[in-house]
């Protein structure tokens, strides 16, 4: 079987400005640039009698570190940490009835449900790390009733929170139609900005969880980078052969229906989905409060670049924390032009690639002030 | 100018029966292969309804330290580390007086001295996790009285400790003879495994301090690996063409006058160093001990090399905790068969880098059991 070629359209340059027609706030964000703190830093990061850059990639993020916190009172060598918080955004995609993916929409409830009650990966982490725990519903396909939360007297005071946000229960099949309409992936966004608006602390790591939203990653990659699919795609170890096919045909018949999507907001709608939306809109809104927002895999990146096009200066603020072995993460990564910290093959999603990294800012923060 | 070209001997096999002809005790120390517990943990480090090997390093991580503990009478899937440790070794080099190295002799008390007075980046890093720090005088040049150690009075319950254990003032310039005597080499492995008796704890980083060691660690990995010495050698940056070349020059003539040192013993003896022959020690009595040890960069990875020549099973203790920049060490990883946990480019030295991988260690204890 032959398979269609690939697309090469980079599309034209998109503006908030052209965005906030349909109704998109997106808040002010500073760009953190500051040259004058960059010298004192590096002063201090390259100590005398040690070899050039003895620090490594500890000496970048440091850096950043201090640029994100230098508007404020502290003085320029120190960095301040405060209520670490993780926020795992959960969606069902229409698109994973085309068997785009090696799991049905239903795990995507199962492992919400693991996470609020405790049990998951991201779980063992956050306690771990201290880092709160919510969990938001941003669209799955189950109906919420079936998540038997306990009673909230039995929980300790650290148990996961859950926030009910549900835009729809799981996007449209973007085989068929677009994922969400724009006004949908507007209210995802402007709910993600709302979560993070009433969520405390200046560290917030964002993680996901959503069966095919690697699918809807690899388009936004894909139309926003003009990446050739097959590359956005790369090779999932838990397809065979046919199945692989089959999921770049359907991707590549996405891609064609909405072909017209350019600006960042449409593509969004078009092929994205209602947790990644919600994380462009957490990433706006933690920027603009000059929080560090540490970003897990594939969906985030994707999430990322939306962001991006839509408030360049957001970019200033993402630690990009790892690099999955999915072939679009990287070649995401590469167009953000992040340099991830850790390499290690995770896989695990729901944000533990994004707490992973929390102790290297520990590191960061201790060489800084030692 | 031409450079002479390198010499491709690989070594004969060495055998720790062979070396103990000259005195050395080497520890017996057991292999930890465990295949039905490999079976159980891998069974709960791939969770039904994620994709494969989720926590992709993490898992052979996890693995490795379950299997160092797993003669103990925890459950197979719980890890318990216990007070953990950094062990520093500082000595001098005979040959740095030859320009092998960007900074002279000196530094190396300057930067043993900032550790003892808890100044030092190891020190801000082993406060963040926890950890004790012990500084061994393995043979500074510099005589110890000018080591001003504050009162212990005035100390803090978790100063750090300073051991003597001085072989001698310095190795000889190797150029000129061998850098020590294999009395003097068995001798400083015999010191590294008694330090490492007296200290507590299930978990072991080891760092080192010593200007010229990476020169010593390249001829180390040339000879017992086959490795031809330029490639070694790799590309100090803080050195420039002309030093290098020279470096280089000086280098092939230790290796050419050191030509017929062949066994692991010989090798580290003609062309290592005191704490290079110390780390060995210390990695196998650790070993012995079951204690998990985490390594920092080249000098620790060449002496790993000797340690492995010495004893093949200490190997399964053994930690890589990152991958410094230097050629050298990437190679020695290669040759080890090493996968090194982080590869942030530190180039600090003094057991940075173990330290670094220590909470990589908690996330995999706290995956097991979470």
């Amino acid at each position: 079987m032959k398979l269609p070629t690939a697309e090469h359209h980079p599309p034209p340059a998109t503006s908030a400005a052209a965005d906030t027609t349909v109704g998109l706030r997106v808040p002010d964000i500073s760009a953190t640039a500051d040259r004058a703190m960059d010298q004192a830093l590096g002063h201090r990061l390259r100590p005398a009698g040690f070899p050039t850059q003895p620090f490594g990639q500890l000496e970048a993020l440091a850096m950043q570190l201090a640029r994100v916190q230098g508007k404020r009172a502290q003085a320029l060598n120190q960095l301040h940490f405060d209520l670490p918080q993780v926020l795992v955004f959960a969606g069902d995609h229409g698109v994973a009835d085309e068997g785009v993916c090696a799991f049905r929409q239903e795990v995507t409830v199962q492992r919400a449900q693991a996470i609020l009650e405790g049990k998951a990966p991201v779980n063992a982490l956050a306690k771990l790390h201290g880092f709160a725990v919510t969990l938001v519903d941003s669209g799955m396909a189950t109906p919420m009733s079936e998540l038997t939360q306990p009673l909230n007297a039995e929980l300790p005071s650290n148990a996961p929170t859950l926030l009910l946000r549900k835009i729809g229960h799981g996007t449209r099949n973007m085989v068929l139609s677009p994922a969400m309409s724009v006004p949908q992936a507007v209210s995802a966004i402007h709910a993600g900005m709302d979560v993070v608006r009433h969520l405390p602390g200046n560290v917030l790591a964002l993680g996901d969880v959503g069966m095919g939203n690697e699918a809807c990653a690899a388009l936004i990659l894909s139309r926003l980078c003009g990446v050739p699919l097959a590359d956005a795609c790369g090779e999932d170890p838990d397809l065979d052969a046919a199945q692989r096919r089959h999921q770049l045909e359907k991707l590549f018949a996405a891609a064609t229906r909405h072909r017209k999507a350019a600006s960042a907001l449409d593509v969004l709608a078009t092929m994205g989905g209602y947790e990644i939306a919600m994380l462009v809109g957490a990433m706006l809104q933690a920027a603009s409060e000059r929080r560090v927002v540490l970003l897990d895999g594939f969906a985030c990146a994707a999430a990322a670049l939306v962001a991006r096009a839509l408030a360049p200066a957001c970019t200033d603020y993402l630690v990009f924390a790892h690099r999955t072995p999915e072939a679009g993460h990287r070649l995401a990564l590469l167009h953000l032009q992040a340099q991830p910290v850790l390499d290690l093959e995770l896989r695990v999603g729901q944000g533990v690639g994004a707490l992973m990294v929390w102790p290297v800012l520990l590191a960061a923060q201790s060489l800084l002030q030692g």
